[in-house]
């Protein structure tokens, strides 16, 4: 049986065609950097599903969103990148653009669909329990145990919303010293620029890290400082779930590995009755396609 | 369908046998207060079990143990109360003493099985998603997410040992900090004491809550920022599941309500973007029952 799952990004939609037994047929992508409404977006998006699939979508289709959803994922609350997108009844129009019945279209927040995609085809494809992190300009989550999402109300995890510090910096959720005003791309670039260290341009982690990789200097003491704030936080997911492999995307997860350390160390720190030997720190594998691989992965009971 | 569940306590197991559709057929009750080894404690279990249930044992039986179990329910690796039973494989020796295939045989931890019993038929029965937490000597905890108790790697939910201050009072785990290290009755009645306040003998805590109830002096305010400890160690819970039940068994449970202003306050200092209006703060409704009916309830698939 053959799966199809739509990543909806800003300026691109991602999709494929993926077998049940998780090998991947086609994949392609539609630029959608010029649309600027809902009808257009249905549209290019179903365009594309009809290419890639022809009319044999005896599963439906997952679709992942910049969104956040109601709880029955048929309305978008609230899209930042994409606000046209708000208030919208999306799992219904969708089904109408793609002319199928609603109860086939699965729609899904893009973290977690990236979340179950590196969870069935990715990094985590040994593992039922994992939790997925992206580090970019926030920290974005999704939970995935015995190989199920878990979204609670609807919200889902939100990880990089843990709070290490209540008097720490301010975070965009409202609340103060939530992990991703530590250890988000975002916040590093300007920890770094603080502390008079490179990059300067606080978009370029990658010289930071080569420098931490280099030498037993400041930017390997910087990034270690972040990977036990991490540790701070996922200390809570391990205590919590007994949750030991976490998988780590976005484009600050190239310096994964100047922060692992610190990552263990900082479990170790608030959780010294874990054995954070046990822990399993990876990058992300599936890179952009994971969210169409875990949007096709919805269609599956 | 009946079914039947088995509670394993220190001094007495307690069983029943309830309906699938949750009403309870009967419930009994056996002293094993003499026991101090395993064989013995099978027998007095499966002769209690044949006399409640007869041989008609369709689904099995479902059994709660005051122990750590290894992640496949075969083996006891730790029982502290009952140290006799500390590698014992269980489930094999329970099934041959109850006659029945290993497979109908279901064991579970017993802080587990009563957060089964409150989430099927307690105070929870409307939630598919709770945290249960007894307050008594320790935390013990149990995590339901869909109706299902999850167990991770098989170690399950210690919510108890969530950390809010790596410089806090050490903890019977070996870390610090825990949660359990500052709102377990013991931890309270130790607080309370060190205050000059009741109890003074540190187990009873409930002239503590009657003078908190009573006016706004000392026991109240103990008691409020002892509910906004454990209300920063829930604001993790809140925001990694988007989980908002939470049930409270155990002695100490029985101040809640002195309590429960300070659990809104903490989640909301750890997690400002909660709407704290939201959480559902609960006791515990099926007392002693709790664990054989969740016990029961393991046996339902």
């Amino acid at each position: 049986m053959k799966l199809v799952g739509v990543d909806v990004g800003g300026s691109a939609i991602k999709l494929g065609v993926v077998e049940e037994s998780g090998r991947v047929v086609q994949e392609d992508s539609v630029s959608v950097a010029a649309v600027r409404a809902a009808e257009p977006l249905f549209a290019t998006l179903a365009g594309a599903v009809r290419r890639i699939a022809g009319a044999d979508l005896p599963r439906g289709v997952g679709i992942g969103l910049p969104a956040m959803l109601d709880a029955s994922r048929d309305l978008v609350r609230l899209s930042p990148n994409l606000p046209w997108l708000n208030g919208v009844r999306v799992r219904e129009r969708l089904a109408a653009a793609l002319a199928l019945p609603p109860a086939l279209v699965r729609v899904e927040n893009d973290a977690n669909v990236a979340a179950l995609g590196e969870q069935w085809l990715g990094s985590a494809r040994d593992e039922p329990d994992v939790l997925f992190l992206t580090l970019g300009t926030g920290i974005g989550s999704g939970l995935v145990l015995g190989g199920r999402l878990i979204v609670g109300k609807g919200l889902a995890s939100e990880a990089g919303h843990l709070c290490i510090d209540p008097e720490g910096p301010p975070c965009g959720c409202g609340s103060r010293g939530c992990i991703e005003s530590f250890a988000s791309a975002r916040a590093v670039g300007r920890r770094a620029s603080e502390a008079g260290l490179p990059p300067g341009d606080p978009g370029n982690l990658e010289l930071l890290a080569a420098r931490a990789r280099e030498a037993d200097g400041p930017e390997r003491a910087l990034l270690l400082q972040v990977g036990r704030e991490l540790g701070h936080a996922l200390a809570a997911v391990v205590v919590l779930l007994d949750l030991h492999t976490f998988v780590f995307g976005g484009g600050f997860a190239a310096a994964l590995d100047t922060m692992e350390p610190g990552i263990r160390r900082g479990v170790g720190e608030w959780a010294r009755a874990v054995r954070v030997s046990d822990l399993s720190i990876r990058r992300a594998a599936l890179g952009p396609s994971a969210g169409w691989i875990g949007a096709a992965r919805l269609t599956l009971p």
